[in-house]
């Protein structure tokens, strides 16, 4: 086969066989495909996409490029959560754990920040000690011991998409379904899953801004992991603020802590997390058979968190993992910011929105992301809202406060922070945290 | 900047700033920017086009990334002649000596053989000793000389064409207008032209297939030499057959001597090659200012033929690049191929089409062009055309006969070549050869 022969079929709006499939990626992960040719054929398919047979071949050909990882000789339904990624989004520290307490094995493999949003394994990385970067049979043990495993991409699973990714970031590539859902779902099926629950973000601090672009893609992952065997469900959240009151990966971590103790995220600014952990939780119950209704589920979830189990199993993963289990019960001990700033507003209204995309990229700028792929995080940096959209405000009130140990970050920042916060006067209409619910059978609006 | 910001910016259908532009070719150009960056933009450019400023802009940078050949101190407007390629299109071997024999220099720096279609460079060099890689010193004094001067692409002239093309080739980039008005353009605004006619092939066995994408391209052109204050006019010719009796390096030398020489062209299979040949001529001859119209230009072409100063410049021309004039004077010293092997029909009827892109195909398994840019052409391996469209035949005739060194190759292009003959019980329609003359003022249907 000749590569420029199939950048061209799929230029024209053609649809690669298996076999043409099967011989670029090979040749792509093996170096006998260069990068400026896979570029050109990733854009090709940003503008002509994938017929959804072709999702699925590209699906399983980017699976079948490395290992999958066999969990049938652990007992239970092995069920995962991913998200699409979002500003804020700690759902997954405190679900694997809810989960896990529920007696549902959680087995998840996590990525770090990329442009805005921030990593599940960059947060579990700002605590001491914890250790991502496991083996696979260290990633069955801990499964097989805790009930959860959170761990990055190794090189074994999906080579084909760690390479493929890593150019889709830097040639404009990301943004297109196909390609999106086949990176998604293949790392997913190489986890060794039963069944998967989906958060597709949609809005301002979102991959896909539009619902209706979230809404294909939502239907894309649950028909590709529906495809394979694997009973999926999706749900649309909105991403129109920042998920809970942190956003930077300690801070987040001590948010999670909180929530799992109960002593936050009722009422408060982090009751939106826990009104999309709860949800997602419920959802992983009912598809690992511990409830017969996401209701139910839910209604489990609440309860890991009223009788400790859920911390308790918190600790048991850290521990596991290599973690420090007592610097979660001693929060206070963590090493201090050199700077920590409040955003003060002048102006009397009420939160109107929080552009978390804004957000996103000044956390990057106080050092919790990276600009670029070599820069090392700092997990103390980071801002925590005091307000939230809909909250009133009066001159004087602190929208928020954030940290850094970067002197030059600071005016940018303030600035930033402060105008991601729009004012006004009459109170905002309340929109839907949770917009959809996309199964096999069809998409229901959530209520 | 920020490459991949850009690569966006084109891919959601943006217009680059003339700034953009310019970074985006330097960084190129000078390796800062990688293949795999600049392969996506070109992708997205062949999705997205340009707008026509853009064009112009993106041609101007093109030009600006090397030396611009100054000739204003030769006299005379130099005008010069280009063909978006085809087969056996060996017009610019016949063209360049007419009409410098008329008085109107010819600077003109051409191409290899590109896909299926053969270059001017590559028959050049079939000739004994023919130099076309000319310092730009030697270009001047050769053309001050002689009139006329071809030679290739130097390391000079339009670095980024040279780098951009390459790439494109490998990555399925290269049928989009405004990249090929760029390349094309800025190497030809290089030569140091003060006017161009331009022979945009359409059909078949040309890179623009349909009509309507060759009249676009050819107005692109023409708006950009007009737009750089050179005059600039198009003709849209057919490519639905090939071009004359021969494909194939000497073999296209030796037609165009017989032409020159007058001993062919008229009333046989080149006769199609020579009403190119004296209309394009005759536009370079008008917009030279030897002539008024381009059918004084006609007459003044068909005289040089008549006289022999045509083919006199040639031989002038051969002798001041190094080449050896006695190999034209005596055709048959020419090194002769191992095989030569006719292709005959048992069918009776009329010639209806000859399918010029599988010629080219052909005549490269023969050796006469380059499946991979480090192959060697073979001077003596082609294709004669002994039946063109609308010549009548009888079972047993000789439709083409062709030669190679190549054992392996007789078998396979004796099919291929049998299966390009369409012959069919009824004469075919006659078809025009030259379908429409652009200029800055508009299009005219050509008759």
């Amino acid at each position: 086969m000749i590569p420029v022969e199939l950048i061209k079929k799929k230029r024209e709006g053609g649809t690669l066989t298996e076999d043409e499939l099967r011989w670029l990626i090979e040749e792509y992960v093996s170096g006998g495909i260069p990068d400026y040719q896979m570029s050109a054929f990733l854009m090709a398919c940003f503008f002509r996409g994938m017929s959804e047979e072709e999702t699925l071949t590209f699906t399983k050909l980017m699976l079948h490029s490395g290992e999958t990882i066999d969990l049938t000789d652990i007992p239970g339904i092995k069920v995962d959560k991913h998200s699409t990624g979002g500003v804020g989004d700690k759902v997954s520290l405190i679900l694997a754990p809810i989960v896990a307490a529920c007696g549902v094995p959680v087995p998840m493999i996590s990525g770090r920040g990329l442009g805005h949003t921030g990593g599940t394994l960059d947060k579990l990385e700002s605590i001491p000690g914890f250790r991502t970067a496991l083996s696979i049979p260290e990633y069955k043990s801990v499964i097989r011991a805790v009930g959860a495993v959170l761990i990055g991409q190794t090189n074994e699973i999906v080579p084909a998409d760690k390479k493929m990714y890593a150019l889709r970031d830097v040639t404009a590539t990301v943004e297109c379904i196909p390609l999106i859902a086949g990176s998604i779902m293949s790392k997913k099926l190489a986890e060794g899953i039963d069944a998967l629950v989906l958060d597709v973000k949609t809005g301002r601090g979102a991959f896909m801004q539009s619902y209706d672009r979230s809404l294909e893609l939502a239907q894309t992952l649950v028909r590709i992991g529906t495809g394979f065997g694997k009973e999926t469900v999706a749900f649309i959240t909105s991403m129109d603020q920042p998920l809970g009151s942190t956003i930077g990966n300690w801070l987040e971590v001590v948010e999670s802590v909180e929530c799992l103790k109960g002593s936050r995220g009722k009422g408060d600014a982090s009751s939106d997390l826990m009104e999309v952990t709860h949800v997602l939780s419920g959802a992983m119950l009912m598809l690992g058979k511990k409830a017969g209704t996401i209701a139910e589920g839910v209604a489990l979830s609440r309860a890991s968190i009223e009788d400790g189990t859920a911390f308790n199993k918190l600790l048991e993963i850290v521990a596991a993992q290599g973690g420090d289990p007592s610097a979660l019960e001693n929060l206070e001990r963590y090493p201090l910011p050199k700077h920590t700033m409040e955003v003060k507003t002048m102006e009397r209204g009420y939160i109107g929105a929080i552009d978390s995309l804004e957000l996103g990229i000044s956390s990057i700028t106080l050092g919790a992301g990276r600009a670029r792929i070599e820069d090392k995080i700092d997990p103390k940096a980071g801002i925590v809202l005091a307000k939230k959209v809909g909250d009133a405000v009066e001159g004087g009130d602190v929208l928020a406060t954030f940290s850094t140990d970067k002197d030059e970050a600071l005016e940018p920042a303030r600035e930033r922070i402060r105008a991601a916060f729009r004012i006004q006067s009459a109170p905002p209409k309340q929109k839907p945290l949770i917009l959809s619910y996309v199964e096999k059978g069809g998409v229901k609006t959530w209520m």
